[in-house]
């Protein structure tokens, strides 16, 4: 054979090839029908927070933003603020009974519901941000939400999570754990019992109504979130100490919670561009939350002249025993609240030799770095 | 007005109200034709990792995946390992010319090209890998590595996050700085600079010879990822010490960079699914090395026995202190690679305060909680 017939021998061949590929890649992007969305959804979010609130609000808003852009407007969801169509606290009934499509805010909040819910959102002592979403995507998190949601009629997403929390805002300063005798606190969720079991008496109080509360000496101490947020809210004009570490919510996520109805009709490109707004969402919070967390802490420090303060050692180490006790017995109450509280603080132990590295570089970074 | 005509005349303004919304929210949805994808785009991914390497590896798996499923089919992504189509290292080149959509790697792997771009993978007692993704979002980074790839003629995105890493493997204790002196050391990217600086000898090896090396002598100590991945490549069976904390890769990011023309030339949609699945697979690399560390360490310990220890503080101290000079000097070799380095830094300083938080409650946890 000639040079020209071997070559168009090849170029046949790699034809041949080429259209065996084209035919492969084409046969890779055979997707069933009813799975691509035809139709246009426009859903609804009722939120537990005031519309545009900072860092917590903004993860409902951010997250919409990216199913709607990702979707090419298959979807489109509309964020609803607290009492916009529902008030807050009423939000699970209006997901739950398909009236509303979705929602957003913290899994304690629906602890009447179903009592296992809590312990989703933080618990005292346990997980860091990263770990904690570490715990619901591979320590079977995902699974146990799951089946807590289902019984609120609800499929469970992870959106959004708050950061290490700081351990609160004090009239009083905290020198040994008997200094939590008969003061008066704003504390939620989980280390509101532990609290309580130190002696303390928690106040339940909205966000509004914090720093009227703690000028008017009516409450001695209060949680709130972090920096960015507590500044926000002008906290620190009442109250003289700034204490840390937050023991009682080293991490919090909020939740996104979609009528399973509604869910299970979606077809399976929206399904996917939510799951992954979900995340996506969560690590967008996470980087505001630290970048917000930077500023606002420095003008608290600088500017309003505010008394950073570590709890004493003492204090601390009583308290986690403290903690134990409380979340045992607590958790005992019924078989999907144990199940998620083992099931958390298995994950939680098995992270502590782990993040000795990250607490050595902490510490190194924190004596060493010269930053001033 | 009786109640019934109240009611009714509620309800007009109900339904006035609600047809308004309705109207807005179709308004929202009118997206220009030509934003959302007609055509459908079959891409190539080339990597600088084995095929299926484990955490590094899957993050561009995982990107893949999600671009593939949320498009609907509209983008097809595949993914090959390093010299399936070309080497490792010349994975930018493909890109950088068109040949090749897309590519998976680390941003000091172009340092030849642009100098740089190193600093965008992480810096000696620099920022944690939240801080790192947070400098990226919200502390202008985005737009400085932006800056960089478009002299590759790319388009960056932060794709996949090691996480904190190890210190590294050694068969000589580290007592003082002066046991650097002489040290031969796997040590890539500036961190290897700062050891050179130490006195220490720094050869760089491709993942696949580091057991034999160390195994033979021909260096002391070397440093790659962490325990999920180390234990993977059996480093301890000859190497003595595992050292902490990874000083001089407190976090390390990966990145997705696009051929810039073909970045240009997708819809609207499609660029925000890709934008969205590097965020979320950023978010899922690191769930699985946390979870991959816990039990990779445990093994560690626990089965092979392995020493874990940590750099004495005054080796820490003097390791820092020579960073500084170190990375002051290198990075006034250009306007960029002094731009970038800058803008990390004030990040980090700005971020030592606040994470007094979370290093006081690593401490706590890991001095008061029972874990065993």
């Amino acid at each position: 054979m000639g040079n020209f017939l071997k070559r168009k021998k090849n170029r046949r061949k790699f034809l041949k090839k080429t259209v065996a590929l084209s035919t492969a890649a084409a046969a890779s992007l055979i997707i069933p029908k009813k799975s691509i969305a035809k139709k246009k959804y426009n859903w609804k979010m009722v939120t537990t927070w005031p519309k545009n609130f900072p860092g917590l609000g903004s993860a409902a808003e951010t997250f919409a933003k990216m199913v709607n852009e990702c979707s090419g407007g298959k979807m489109n969801i509309t964020v609803f603020g607290a009492g916009e169509i529902v008030p807050a606290f009423e939000a699970m009934d209006a997901v739950s009974s398909g009236a509303i499509e979705m929602g957003h805010g913290g899994p304690y909040y629906w602890k009447g519901k179903v009592t296992a819910a809590q312990y989703l959102s933080a618990i005292p002592f346990g997980l860091t941000p990263q770990e904690q979403n570490s715990w619901f995507e591979k320590g079977g998190g995902q699974k146990i939400a799951d089946e807590i949601y289902k019984k609120m009629g609800c499929k469970f997403f992870v959106c959004g999570n708050t950061g290490p929390q700081m351990g609160g805002w004090y009239n009083k300063e905290i020198k040994k754990i008997e200094d939590y005798q008969g003061l008066k606190m704003r504390a939620p969720g989980l280390g509101g019992e532990v609290i309580k079991a130190a002696g303390g008496t928690v106040v339940n109080i909205h966000g509004g109504e914090l720093l009227t509360s703690i000028q008017s000496g009516a409450i001695d101490a209060l949680e709130w979130v972090g920096p960015y947020n507590d500044l926000a809210f002008g906290i620190y004009k009442a109250a003289k100490y700034y204490y840390y570490p937050g023991w009682h919510e080293p991490a919090a996520i909020l939740d996104c919670f979609i009528n399973l109805k509604k869910w299970n009709s979606l077809p399976e490109d929206l399904k996917k561009i939510i799951s992954l707004s979900a995340k996506a969402a969560t690590q967008q919070m996470t980087n505001e939350m630290i970048a917000g967390n930077n500023v606002a802490l420095e003008t608290l420090v600088k500017k309003h002249k505010v008394k950073i303060k570590p709890f004493p050692d003492e204090v601390l180490k009583k308290l986690a025993i403290l903690s134990e006790k409380v979340l045992n017995k607590l958790s005992s109450s019924d078989v999907l609240s144990k199940k998620v509280y083992k099931s958390i603080i298995k994950f939680r132990n098995a992270s502590i030799k782990r993040s000795e590295n990250q607490k050595k570089f902490l510490e190194t970074r924190y004596k060493y770095v010269k930053y001033k």
